[in-house]
């Protein structure tokens, strides 16, 4: 196991009609700017709570919406320009992944006293100071509401880039899952198959002797597995919605990740993926994983094995052998299959997408002299093999 | 699910060598109280890594040793007596849970206005402010070190009560594992026992469909079995000894208890032996623990059929029959013989102990009304029975 120091201090504020308590969280009398995406917030109701915790506080209410899904940089800054101007104390991110990420980003650069905040993006530059922020989380998948981490894309010139910084952890974090009863299927779907590859990028890698982390991804996956075929239905129980919300916050907030080695070649692959012909972060991951086990299988043997038996008790080949390989395809195939009954597609060719766009992101990945995975052993020349295995 | 609030600040910083880094986290120039007990960190080393990382933050090191387990409520007033005298800036504790308990205790205490600091224990008496404190951990098991809770004991007067704060979290908790290469194997049968037991109690209740916490959980106790053969010997591998001492953190830090029913009236109804009979903690649960499953058997039934499945495998009774109660049983029966396994006794007999002693435990719990375990379900004449069915 590898030396960690793990801190998250994230507080958690999790169950039905835990909105509310949005009053005690947020102080008497600043100004406060909330961010959200298309709207859905104000058709579901969210918004209409939000407002009314919010004007118990005396808040001064700047409202922000209109943040996209990869949420673009030319956007952000416009809301870093409102928070800069009106002096904004705090802000409320109210949404998914990509509104959290976003709000991460604004939250930095809106403090950062470089010339150029996309070198936060690109050159990891450091910042000094945040702006605080909370979150209220209407779209369970990425954990964005209790990690550090952000994704932010720019459209004009193709880029996805991701940053990170220990004053991006949200004050708190408000999840009630009864958002999650009036989810469309297609948001559903994507975020199974993000937290089920958020776990796997932990887990699935060369064996690191991490025996509760091994546990607890797996217990992660079971539950993914389990939920899926009731969660991807429109009537959703209580429990399934409330098992489904702590599934997502857990497979990326650093509780399963202690001492492991991290894989994040399948991430890497498919935010390129997104970038290059705009599909969700979702329907990437169900195409790339299998291909980056199909791949990679050698230098992940012991663990796809391990991931055969404790998660599919699979433990021979389709032909009845005991053989690894053959266990090996079987457990791809299975993979391949779940991430198929959500409702994804695992194939490039299904999105119309062939070998141009693969030879795109492969000379993309040589230009910058990235070889990603875990210890980098996922080159170049493996991405346009693990692509290649998807077509 | 139900809701819940999980917000725990510890930075932990864990792996070989990690003492040495106290000095990054620790304030130059305090006045800082080292807590400790026996004196095993002066003969393991442990003593001299913490005094030289303290020199280079050129700290004024006040030393207060033998805290004994169990820590006394007369010893720690002794250290705050000093902390207030002393104006101590900080506390380092140095040991395991009872050093760690206490030095909470010390830590409010010192800062309590109120006439009589037993308050703190028996009316739950608030305190607004703690000296701040960190931990170097050396015996893993009750997960002190990452938890806000604490429990002191008064020998004069047979007492033994738990409190905590939100004061009551170290600002960080090293663990290195090479602590427990050197480690007596009735600590470690202890710490074994201590983490299973802290398992269960969150685990072991009415079902509640905390699926994630559910995993979690059996992935402990999982982790927990395979390890104990080989912990239990001399020569520990470092890995085993990361994933133990893992273990021991992760049982009681708030990770297994998001949304789930507790038990803890093992815990209480052990308490109270170690408070009448000295016995150690760990001993005391061997006992208690296979007797509360008896006696509650009906009310933990759905779980207690889940646990013989996922940890123990056990899907039908000695007979082979399918029939619920063979099965419990037989898990019942299964329980016992791992704690007899890591070198614990498990009857109340064994120590000698009797019909008297369950009389007079009987009685405290009538004169104060307790009611314990989840939902206050064990109520006197349970206790009873569960201390009977161990003579």
């Amino acid at each position: 196991m590898n030396n960690f120091i793990f801190n998250n201090p994230v507080k958690l504020i999790f169950g039905k009609g835990q909105i509310s308590r949005l009053s005690e969280e947020i102080p008497d009398g600043i100004k406060i700017m909330i961010t959200y995406g298309g709207g859905s917030i104000k058709r579901n109701g969210v918004y209409d709570k939000v407002i009314t915790a919010l004007k118990k506080c005396n808040s001064d209410i700047i409202e922000f919406g209109g943040i996209e899904a990869n949420p673009d940089y030319t956007t952000l800054m416009k809301a870093v320009k409102i928070c800069k101007d009106e002096n904004v104390d705090m802000i409320l991110a109210v949404g998914g992944g990509s509104i959290i990420d976003g709000t991460k980003f604004i939250a930095l650069a809106s403090k950062y006293k470089g010339d150029d905040p996309w070198d936060i993006l690109i050159k990891q530059a450091q910042v000094d100071d945040a702006i605080p922020f909370g979150t209220v989380l209407t779209l369970p998948a990425t954990s964005s509401e209790m990690n550090n981490g952000g994704v932010v894309s720019r459209r004009e010139t193709k880029d996805k880039y991701s940053f990170g910084s220990p004053l991006t952890y949200a004050k708190f974090s408000i999840l009630d899952p009864e958002v999650i009863y009036s989810l469309p299927k297609r948001q559903i779907a994507n975020g199974i198959v993000d937290i089920f590859a958020h776990t796997l990028e932990q887990y699935l890698t060369f064996d690191n002797k991490a025996m509760v982390m091994d546990r607890w991804a797996e217990g992660l996956l079971l539950t993914l597995i389990e939920l899926a075929p009731k969660i991807t239905k429109e009537d959703r129980s209580y429990d399934d919605c409330a098992n489904y919300m702590l599934t997502g916050t857990m497979g990326l907030n650093g509780f399963i990740s202690m001492g492991v080695v991290q894989d994040w070649a399948t991430h890497m692959i498919g935010h390129e993926l997104t970038a290059q012909k705009g599909l969700d972060h979702g329907q990437t991951l169900a195409i790339v994983y299998p291909g980056t086990m199909t791949v990679m299988r050698k230098e992940k043997k012991e663990k796809l094995l391990r991931y055969a038996d404790k998660v599919w008790n699979i433990t021979k080949g389709k032909d009845g052998s005991k053989d690894s390989d053959a266990i090996i395809d079987a457990v791809i195939e299975k993979t391949d299959e779940f991430f198929r009954s959500v409702g994804q597609k695992t194939r490039l060719s299904e999105y119309g997408i062939g070998q141009d766009t693969i030879d795109t992101i492969v000379s993309k990945f040589k230009s910058a002299n990235w070889n990603i995975g875990e210890n980098g052993i996922v080159t170049p020349s493996k991405v346009r093999e693990i692509l290649e295995s998807r077509l």
